[in-house]
Order: C-alpha cells, then sequence, then structure tokens
C-alpha cells in the first residue's frame, strides 16, 4: 500500500547544469546523468548557452539558478573569474585560482570550488603518482596551464616551470602559485622549451594543441630524455600526436581523460555529497567521445571549449 | 561498447515545476514524478515558492524558467490570472477561463493551458458520463468553481446554476460561460440552494468546506431529490462530510480525486507528449494522501492551496 511514497523517497532528485558558452556539445551533462542513473537518481543536467554575457546576466542566471530549485551548476569560458565576486564562499581550490567551474547551492549561500583543478591533480595522481617529479615543465599558462600549475604546485615539485609564447603571462601565473609550493616555481618563453625539456622529469601540454581546430604539437617529445613523462589536458581526440609521439619513443604518458573525468566526478561528489565511480565515469567518457567522433565526421577536437 | 551513449539516449531528462504561494506541500510533484518514474525519465519537478509576487517578478520568473531549460510549469494560487498576460499563446481552456494553470516552453514560445478545466471534465465523464443532467448546480463560484462551470459548460446540462454567498460573483460567472453552452446558465445565492437542489439531477460542491481547515458542508445532501450525484473538488481529505452524507442516502458521488489526478495527468501529457497512467496516477494520489494524514496527524486539509 505504500509503494507510492516509498517510490518517491527512494529516487532522489538532482537538477544541475552548465552555464557558459558553447556548452551545447559538452559531454559533461551526459557523464554526470550517466553516473547519477548508476545511483538510481532522477538525475537532470541541462546545458545553459549564455552567449557572451555581462555581470549584471552573470547575477541574474546564477538568481536563476537558485530560485528554480537547482542544486548546483558548472561553468565554463568565458564565465570561471567572472562568477567569483557573485558568490557568498569559495573552496580553497576556486580561492586560490581566482577561477571557479562548479557552485553549489547551499541553503542560502552559493560555495564556489574548483574542480579543473582538483581534477587534473587527482589524474596526476593516478598517472604519475610514483613517477620523478624534480623538474616539471608546463606548455601553456592560459586557464587550463592555471588550473594544472594550481594542481601541480601542491605535489612536492622541486622546480616547476610555466612555459607560454607570452613569457609575462607565464610569469604572472608563476607568481601566482608561488606561494603554494615549497619548491621553485618560474615562467619562461618557448624558446627556452629545449633546454628546459632535456632536463625534465616531466611535462604536461595545457595548449589547445592536438584538438582537430588545433593539429600539431606545442612542443616535441624528441626533446625530452629517457624515462620522462607526458601528460595531455587535450581528450577529444583521446590520442593526440604528441601523446602517440612520446609512446612511440616509449616514454609513459597521461591523455586529457583523467582531467576531463575528474573534474565532472568531482563536481557530481559536490553536488550529490556521495562517491562517484571514477572507473565508470571513465568508460562512459571514452565510448561518449568514440561515438561523439562517429556522428561528427571530420569533427574530433574539442570544437575549443574548455572543462567541463 | 555503446552501453553510455544508448543508455544516454534512451532515458528522457523532463524539468518542471509548480510556481506560487504555499507550493511546499503540494502533492503534484510527486504524482509528476512517479508518473515519469513509469515512462523510465528522469522527471525532476520541482516547487517554486513565490510568496506574493508582482508581475515583474512573476515575468522574471518565466525568463528564468525558460533560460534554465525547464520544459513547462505548473501554476497556482494567486498567479493563475496575472500569469496570462504574459504568454504567447493560450489554449481554448485557459482562454476561456481567462486562467492558466500549466504552461509549457515550446521553442521560444510559452504557450498556457488550463488542466483544471479539462481535469475536471474528464473526471466527471468518467463518473457522472451516463448520469442525469438537465439542471446541475454548482456551488462556489471562485477559482475552482470557474473551473467547474467552464467544463460542465460544454457538456450539454439544460440548466446550469452556479451558487455563491456573494450572488453578483455568480452572475458574473454565469456570463462569462453562458457563451459556451447551448443551455441556459444563470447565478443565484445560497439562499435559493434548498428549492435549486430540490430539483437538481447533480450537484458539485467548488467551495473549501470539507478540508480540515474548513469543516463542514456547504450544503446538505438531504435537499437533494433520490438518483442526483453529487460531486466534490476536496480530496484532502478523499472522503468529504459531504460525500459521506450523500452516500449514506445512496448517492451517487465523485471525489476531488478525480479533479487532482486530471490536472496532473492533463499537465503531464502536455509537458511530455506521451500518454499519462490514469488508473495508476489515481493509485499513486490515493496512497499519497493516506501516508500524508498518517505522517501529519491533525493536518488532513488541503491546507487552503489551490489545484495542482
Amino acid at each position: 500500500m505504500t509503494a507510492a511514497p516509498s517510490l518517491r523517497a527512494s529516487r532522489r532528485a538532482v537538477l544541475v547544469g552548465l552555464i557558459g558558452q558553447g556548452v551545447t556539445p559538452s559531454l559533461t551533462p551526459p557523464m554526470h546523468e550517466l553516473e547519477g542513473a548508476r545511483h538510481g537518481m532522477h538525475y537532470v543536467y541541462r546545458t545553459i548557452e549564455t552567449g557572451r554575457c555581462s555581470p549584471e546576466n552573470l547575477a541574474q542566471l546564477l538568481w536563476a539558478a537558485r530560485t528554480m530549485g537547482f542544486d548546483g551548476l558548472n561553468v565554463t569560458h568565458p564565465l570561471k573569474q567572472a562568477i567569483v565576486p557573485l558568490l557568498d564562499e569559495l573552496d580553497t581550490s576556486a580561492c586560490r585560482v581566482g577561477a571557479c567551474n562548479t557552485v553549489v547551492f547551499d541553503g542560502e549561500r552559493a560555495i564556489g570550488h574548483n574542480t579543473d583543478v582538483t581534477g587534473f591533480g587527482s589524474a596526476f595522481d593516478v598517472s604519475f603518482g610514483d613517477s620523478p617529479r624534480e623538474r616539471v615543465v608546463i606548455v601553456g599558462a592560459g586557464g587550463a596551464g592555471s588550473a594544472v600549475a594550481n594542481a601541480l604546485a601542491e605535489r612536492d615539485i622541486a622546480e616547476l616551470v610555466l612555459v607560454d609564447v607570452a613569457r609575462d603571462r607565464a610569469q604572472e601565473l608563476a607568481e601566482q602559485v608561488a606561494a603554494l609550493t615549497r619548491g621553485s616555481v618560474r615562467g619562461a618563453s618557448t624558446d627556452a622549451l629545449p633546454e628546459l625539456l632535456a632536463e625534465a622529469d616531466g611535462v604536461v601540454n595545457a595548449t589547445p594543441f592536438g584538438m582537430a581546430a588545433h593539429p600539431g604539437m606545442a612542443f616535441d617529445p624528441v626533446l625530452l630524455p629517457e624515462g620522462a613523462w607526458v601528460g595531455d589536458i587535450v581528450y577529444r581526440p583521446t590520442d593526440t600526436a604528441l601523446l602517440m609521439a612520446a609512446r612511440a619513443r616509449g616514454l609513459k604518458t597521461m591523455s586529457g581523460l583523467g582531467m576531463a573525468m575528474g573534474q565532472a566526478a568531482d563536481a557530481f561528489e559536490i553536488f550529490t555529497g556521495e562517491p562517484a565511480d571514477r572507473d565508470a565515469m571513465t568508460q562512459d567518457l571514452k565510448e561518449l567521445v568514440v561515438a561523439e567522433a562517429a556522428s561528427t565526421p571530420g569533427m574530433t577536437g574539442n570544437r575549443g571549449e574548455e572543462h567541463p
């Protein structure tokens, strides 16, 4: 006799969304919905295309999400910095980077997190946790490079070098993360890459090179010594030219899938308070990337959008 | 290998909500979510408490729902009339009554329906479709009375009499629905009830009497002739004093469950385009009413909120 009320109680409803520009093709919504279904939840993840969005518009969107009963939001390009002053509280991950990709509504409070940072960090630990890390190079000092640098700065790296075509931008980011590391951190220009890579234990590509829209490699892994490792943040396609060249040399590699899955898994846990099944989410993401590539011939890149 | 993408495609996500004052205890959300689950959907139904709400606030809420990816909204007291001028299109059900309880977003257009009218109408057809209906009395000419009068005016009733303590209000409603009926329709005061009921084939209570907060009956069914029928719009509790007294006299009755289920089933079909399982929804509603009464001792009424 109580089937209906108990069914009502047993299936939790979770409502979240992604706001930003060009969000429609994102694979984060299906990753969340599939994980929610595994938890037996009614999990609805909406994409909200904002186009260009003034701070006033962004404040309205935040009000709309809260008023309409959203549990939280993912935030992507170009709103990750702009949303920060609109929040009531920042997790350390978001506070340090000055950027937020995950907002959770806790009663009247909107709390910001940055799961690009935590997602890259946990993916790194899984892939390279036991690898040497005296000297690490990050190529690209934009939004993704900032998340990678913030994650690595907390991971006992003696010498972290941030490289960008714009040396100033690399130096600014170095100064920003300097307080997090017990080692040294500095900016450098791409001109210095040959000598930097020759002495590196590992390197992370945080540029768009490798996406369909940005073919090629930001650097040639032939410059790395034997035994070095190579990480990439690009995950569409999963096998970038960089990673294939690195594997051909016998180097250990990590694709962008780990970060893409990690940011989604961390956000899922923040939204729901329940542990994400990271192996299943990785498998889902692999299949989604393959299905997407199959359904859009000639369109296998990230299309330029950032995580998530 | 394609489990994830096919799972993604097979489970449809539907997002709707209820806006109005005092909506939190409504049983419409669980009715919808249970029906959505039967259809294999991720169906999320949020309650959005508006309190008192200016037209500007209401326009903002409509914008928020559309922007955040809602498929539609139910609308309840005190917003059913106020929302009408904000919509792009009105179904005849909403247009005639000048009130809307269901909004569906169809691309850029917001289309209003009134499933109080259609819900009462279909419930009436099921219960009294074959019963005599030469002379029918509706007691109560407020929002619920308006929905009932609009539904019955289209159902070949020779003489429809609308009764209210405020005779003017009854007369105004009679003039409003006159164009819909081929029979006669007029307003009357409650003073006239004894003679009106003595000659009636059936009567509908559209007042709040019978709810826990409004104990008693709007009229005594002892005034009705043998073979007359009695309908009630109150459904919390399901067995009102009126219906119990009518059944004690051997009269045919219809509880408010039919209208409450019907408005939800019609809205479900408008939101999703899929046929609702009305038998299952009726059973769910019965169980929800029982569960609610059991969990809140002494609180078995409608708490004054309107349908849905």
